[in-house]
């Protein structure tokens, strides 16, 4: 039995959706399980060397807390992972919870495939938020679209936010890694309530935006001041990429996830790759080397795919 | 001439959208001015013996500042006033802004009639917020429905949000006054980053939700955490209040804009005359009596009807 599945990269964030909001990506992560061979993990893409290709990689470590919550740690793991990573590591795009969300529903079909009971939906993404700490990615890779989502007392809420079809971005990733740890560092522990009022309705308004479908709403640029004014400071030449894919054509720019990749916010595809180029030439001023690439969004459900019996 | 414009009242903040959100209800103050007769001014309904009823009145006083800004100080100010006011005064609902929108608007058709140049839905704005100091109250009052709005280094941006059509409020007015000023010292300056986050996921929800016209990612309830947790406590038995209404079968309370006012934000019209009784009764026991009505949200641009030639 194979099964497949294609985890989108997710960008977190969205400039002032701090914390809450975040958008699945067509730039995927393939996995492939192979039942009735020895457990083997061959990764390829991305990261290949550096990643481990045992049991202490991501997807399996996720794949054995799955079959532990459904009730099968007896289950049979005779099984071949085969990996192949386009979401760059560490550069903010979702890598860990593309690991968390594929890992869980891999190991959700081999439950089911087995004849037992698999975890609903709702199961996956509270196992995803709690695996990963924060519903912003494990959300949209698993749901596609936009999320919308918080945590309270009653647990994880989370919101699927329209997304208009013209809605495309310029993904800039430079080379080089900054860890979430050190990024979240340096966000400050409190704010002015003018800020908090001010990111509210910035929030609010592309909000508005995503789910009218009218992005003129974002014309002049949409942003946020909780996390960026800090986080920008350990992105060299962050600024003039800014004004680089405005001049090229693009809406705004924020910041993916914790960083170090930019995201772009255009409404037409020519602009697009006018910003990324415009993008690249101005990293590469501050000898910064970077890959900048147009995708849309990706707004299906991730689900697992039988490739044969 | 007759002139007359029905200004409705508005609830500001609504909730987590504090500072940048708010709504228009079907509640108004009738302003009615005839030109040919000596200056009078003549008020009926709320606070009636209260209010100026001379040059010092706020509607007159914005009047004269839309000749001034107009160019035409050296027009005739030979008219009748009649003020029918509907709104309660110093309640949170909007009675200041409604007095400022409707003398612009009743002065600017007067300079229309004139033969002068008015000034542009635009310009009209932009002096209610610098008369009323701050968008939320003044943009619905003029553009009907809810409104997101925000001010920056460039002026203040205002967004129309849309309104589902199965949205009504129930509107409780207490019988004690509460000044703004009061109630905007007890908020603090600054706030947790957690907080501030709560609330931009919050109030991106509610516009999620009235934008895409699904009321239902309201169940739970919407909620704030930067000013109604400290401003409550200038409400007595506002807890109370606030169970009551969930009880009818409110989606949640909020406070309307620095209160004392509570809306509650209902589905449907039976539910929400249910939530206005109970809480009535409610209050009552805090030996607070109040008024609870139902109302609709107002959606049309606010306009000058002329009545005679």
């Amino acid at each position: 039995m194979k099964f497949s599945v294609h985890v989108p990269a997710t960008s977190a964030n969205l400039g002032p959706g701090f914390d809450c909001m975040g958008i699945a990506i067509e730039l995927f992560n393939e996995m492939r399980v192979e039942t009735g061979h020895p457990f083997s993990v061959e990764i390829t893409g991305e990261s290949a060397n550096l990643l481990p290709a045992n049991e202490e990689n991501a997807v399996v470590k996720t794949m054995r807390v799955l079959f532990e919550r459904a009730g099968c740690a007896d289950m049979d793991h005779e099984w071949r992972l085969s990996l192949q990573n386009n979401i760059p590591v560490a550069s903010g795009l979702g890598s860990s919870a593309s690991a968390i969300v594929g890992g869980l529903l891999l190991a959700n079909a081999l439950v089911e495939h087995a004849g037992r009971t698999p975890l609903t939906s709702r199961q996956l993404l509270d196992i995803a938020v709690e695996l990963e700490g924060h519903p912003d990615n494990v959300a949209p890779a698993l749901l596609g679209g936009a999320s919308l989502s918080y945590m309270d007392e009653h647990g994880t809420h989370t919101f699927s936010v329209p997304v208009p079809a013209d809605l495309c971005f310029v993904v800039a990733v430079p080379y080089f890694t900054l860890h979430t740890e050190k990024s979240r560092t340096v966000v400050p522990e409190t704010v002015s309530r003018a800020d908090a009022v001010f990111n509210i309705a910035q929030a609010s308004r592309l909000t508005l935006a995503l789910s009218t479908g009218n992005l003129d709403f974002l014309r002049g640029g949409f942003a946020d001041r909780l996390h960026e004014p800090y986080r920008k400071s350990l992105v060299p030449g962050y600024e003039d990429v800014r004004h680089a894919a405005i001049r090229g054509g693009a809406l705004t720019l924020t910041l993916s996830g914790a960083g170090p990749s930019l995201l772009a916010w255009c409404q037409d595809e020519g602009a697009a790759w006018q910003a990324a180029d415009l993008m690249t030439l101005a990293w590469r001023e501050h000898g910064v080397p970077c890959r900048a690439e147009v995708y849309r969004p990706y707004c299906r459900e991730t689900v697992v795919h039988i490739l044969s019996d």
